[in-house]
C-alpha cells in the first residue's frame, strides 16, 4: 500500500508548480529574488493556498506567519507529521532552494490522497517564515519561534536595508492574510509533532559527485554569524598622508586577511564567508570612515566551531591598526545530529524505491535544525547541479525532484501510520 | 589703494554666509551633504544668486551649469580675472570645502565695491559644476568642459547610485534656472581669462603644522582613478567548499593587499585610497559573486604616477586567483605646475597684509587644475584644523577664512588692474 503513494507522484505537476512559483520574483538567468514578507512572498503564498484549496487541505497561519496546510488523519487527535520548508530566496537566488520542500510536501500529500491512502496521523505541510535571513537577519525566524528557541517578538525591531522593521512587515502580511484561520504558535497548548521531514536540494556537490539520488541527512553542521564594524575617520584621499589615516577599509582588509589565517582548514570542511560589506561614505576620493562586514562560520564539529568562533573577536582586534573594531555575534547554532527515526525511515523509503541513497550531514542551515528540538526530524536531499545554490543557475532536474518527492511520500506514509 | 579692499572684507559677513550655506544639506555633526545637481544644490545656488543680486553683480550660466557672477571692469573688453570654486560636497562632507572659495570671491568683490576701488578688468566669481565627483564620476566636470578638456556632452550618460543620468539632472537644473542669462561654454568665441585665482581650505595638515596663515599654491599633484571589477560566482556559504569557490570578496581583498605593496612609499607622499566598494549579492550567507572597488592614486611627480599607475592593472590581475578582474582607468590628470603670475601675486598680497605664507603644492584636486590649461592660475589655501576635510568635522576658523578672503581681495585688485 505504501508503494501506491510514490506511484501517484507527478513529475510534471511538481515541475509546473515550481516553474509557476519561479515566475514570482523572477530575475535574469532563471533566478528568483523573493524576499521574506514582501509583496512577492505574499503572492507566492496565495498561489500555494490556491493549490492547497483545490486538493482539499485546511490552511492555518501562526503569529510568525508560518503557514500550515493540513491533510487530516483518521485519528485527528494524534500528533501530526510535519513536512515543508520555506518560500523566501536569497537576493540572487534560484528556483528550488526552499520552495521545492514546500511543493514536494504538497505533491506527496496529493499523491497520498489520489492513491486513496489514509493515514492515522494528520500530515501538515509547513512554509516557515524568513529562512534565508537575507532581508531580515538572522534566518529561520519562523522555525526558531515555532520551536520556542526565541520568543515570538524577538526580532520585531530588526530592520531591512531600507529601514523597514520585521515586526511591521510581518503585521502587514498577517493583515493581508486575515481570511486564513489563525493557530497558536508552535507546540504551546498542544502535542509536539510526531516527526518533521524536510525535502531540500543539497546545495552542495556531494550527491552529484557520488552519483547518488537521495541524501539521507543525518544532521546539520553548526553556524556562527558575526557582524564586524570598523570605525576610523574619513579624510581627503588626496591630502591625508597614509600614516596619519584611520582608514576603515584598510583595517577591514587586515581583519579579513587575519580571519583567513584563523579559519584555514587543510581538510576544507570549515566554511568561512565574508559575503556582505558596507562602506561609508563610500566615495572614491574619501578615506572610508566606517566599514561593516559579516562573517558566516560553519563546521559540523562543535569543538572546532567553538574554538574558531571564540577566536574571531580577538583576531579582528589584533588585526586592526588605527581604527576601532566591534565584533557582535548575531547568531549561533551548535551542530545537530538528527534522531534516527526520520533518517531510518528515509533510508527505507529510498531503498524500497530502488534509489541510491547516501547518508550525509547538511552543509547548509535549514528549518529542520530547529524542528529537531521539538520532535524527531530529518531531511531528504536531491542533487544540485555543480553544487551551486543561492544563484540563478541553481538546478535540479525534474526527474531528480520527482524521485525526492516519491521518497518523501513513502516516508510520510510510513511515519503517519505509526 | 589696494590695501583698502582687504580692509573692507567682513569676517562676520563671510562667516554668516558660510553658516547659511551649511544649513542647505546639513547632516549630523556640523556636516553637509549637498550633491551636485540635486534640489539642495539648486537651493544653494538660489541663495548665492540672491546675495550677488544685492551686491549688483550680473549672473550668467553656461550649458554645463557653471554659474558666473560678474563685477564689471572699467574696460569691459579686457579679458576678465576669474575667481571661485565649487558648491557641491562629499556625501559626508563639511562646511568649507568648495563653498568657501565661492563665498570668498563674493566677499572680495563686495569689499572692492564697498571700498570704491574700480578695476580695469572685470572680475567673475565662478561656481563650477560637480567638482567632487561623488555623485557623478569623475569630478571637475564643469571646469573640464570650460577648459575644453572634454566636450560638453561627454558625461551625459554617467549615472548616479540611483541610475539617474548626469545629462538629465543637468537639464533639470538648467530648466529650473531658465531665468538666468545663458553664456557660451568656456573660451569659445571670446578671450581666455587673464587669470584664475581659487581660494580653498588646505584639506591637509601642512599649514597648521607649520603655523602658516596662507598656502601659496604652486601646483597640483597628479591623479589617476581606477575602477576594479572582480567577477566570481555566488555560492551557498554553508555548503560550497572553499577550494571550489570563486569568491569575489576574497579576490578583491587579495588585490587590495597587492596594491598596498605596489603603492608603498617610505616618504609617505604617494596617496592610495580604496574609498568605495560594492558587493553583490551582498548577503551574509552567500559567497560574493561580484565586487567593484575604486582606486584613487595621486603623486606630485609625473614619473612616479605613471610608473605606479601603469602597474595597477597587472598587479590586480596577478593577485586574483579564481575570479576574473577588469581594471578601467576612469580619470587621469598629470601633475600641474602653475604659471608664476598668480602665485607671485598671492605671495605679494600675503606679505603686504603681514601674514605668513608658505609655498606648497596642492595635495587635493581642484578646478584650478583645468583652468590652468586656459590661463595663468593659482590658489590660496587657509589651514584646515587637524588636516581633516571631506568630513563633518572639517573646520577653519572665521579669522583664518577672513585672512584668506583679504589675500584674495588684494590679489584680485592687483591682477584686475594690470
Amino acid at each position: 500500500m505504501a508503494a501506491a503513494a510514490p506511484g501517484a507522484v507527478s513529475e510534471a505537476r511538481q515541475w509546473d508548480r515550481l516553474m509557476a512559483m519561479a515566475r514570482i520574483g523572477a530575475i535574469a538567468g532563471d533566478g528568483v529574488n523573493r524576499q521574506a514578507l514582501t509583496g512577492l512572498d505574499l503572492e507566492a503564498r496565495r498561489l500555494l493556498l490556491a493549490w492547497a484549496c483545490e486538493i482539499g487541505l485546511a490552511a492555518s497561519v501562526d503569529r510568525l506567519g508560518n503557514l500550515f496546510l493540513r491533510h487530516e488523519g483518521t485519528e485527528p487527535a494524534l500528533p501530526p507529521v510535519l513536512t515543508g520548508s520555506h518560500m523566501d530566496t536569497q537576493p540572487s537566488g534560484g528556483r528550488f532552494d526552499g520552495i521545492w520542500g514546500v511543493l514536494a510536501g504538497l505533491e506527496a500529500v496529493q499523491a497520498l490522497r489520489e492513491a486513496g491512502i489514509p493515514t492515522r496521523r494528520a500530515i501538515e505541510v509547513a512554509a516557515w517564515t524568513n529562512e534565508e535571513g537575507s532581508r531580515f537577519a538572522p534566518g529561520c525566524m519562523g522555525s526558531m519561534a515555532y520551536a520556542g528557541v526565541q520568543p515570538a517578538g524577538a526580532w520585531d525591531a530588526v530592520t531591512d536595508g531600507e529601514g523597514l522593521t520585521f515586526g511591521a512587515e510581518l503585521a502587514r502580511l498577517l493583515e493581508a492574510e486575515r481570511d486564513i484561520p489563525r493557530r497558536g504558535l508552535g507546540v504551546v497548548g498542544g502535542p509536539a509533532p510526531f516527526a518533521y521531514v524536510e525535502a531540500h536540494i543539497e546545495q552542495g556537490p556531494v550527491l552529484e559527485a557520488e552519483e547518488a539520488d537521495i541524501g539521507i541527512v543525518t544532521g546539520i553542521q553548526g553556524s556562527r554569524w558575526f557582524l564586524v564594524e570598523v570605525a576610523g575617520r574619513s579624510d581627503h584621499a588626496g591630502t591625508a598622508p597614509l600614516r596619519r589615516r584611520r582608514d576603515a577599509m584598510q583595517d577591514a582588509v587586515r581583519a579579513i586577511v587575519a580571519l583567513n589565517r584563523l579559519t584555514e582548514d587543510p581538510e576544507d570542511v570549515l566554511r568561512f564567508t565574508v559575503g556582505r560589506m558596507e562602506v561609508s561614505p563610500n566615495s572614491s576620493n574619501s578615506v572610508a570612515e566606517r566599514v561593516r562586514f559579516t562573517i558566516d562560520l560553519r563546521h559540523p564539529d562543535a569543538d572546532v566551531l567553538t574554538e574558531r568562533g571564540d577566536a574571531v573577536a580577538r583576531t579582528v582586534q589584533a588585526a586592526v591598526t588605527s581604527c576601532t573594531a566591534t565584533v557582535t555575534e548575531r547568531f549561533s547554532a551548535a551542530p545537530a545530529a538528527f534522531d534516527p527515526l526520520v533518517p531510518d525511515a528515509v533510508e527505507r523509503a529510498t531503498r524500497s524505491l530502488g534509489l541510491r541513497g547516501l547518508r550525509m550531514p547538511s552543509g547548509a542551515f535549514h528549518d529542520a535544525r530547529f524542528l529537531a528540538a521539538v520532535c524527531p526530524a530529518g531531511m531528504i536531499f536531491v542533487p544540485s547541479r555543480g553544487g551551486i545554490s543561492h544563484h540563478p543557475s541553481e538546478y535540479s532536474a525534474p526527474a531528480q525532484l520527482a524521485a525526492g518527492a516519491r521518497v518523501l511520500a513513502a516516508t510520510l506514509a510510513d511515519l503517519a501510520n505509526r
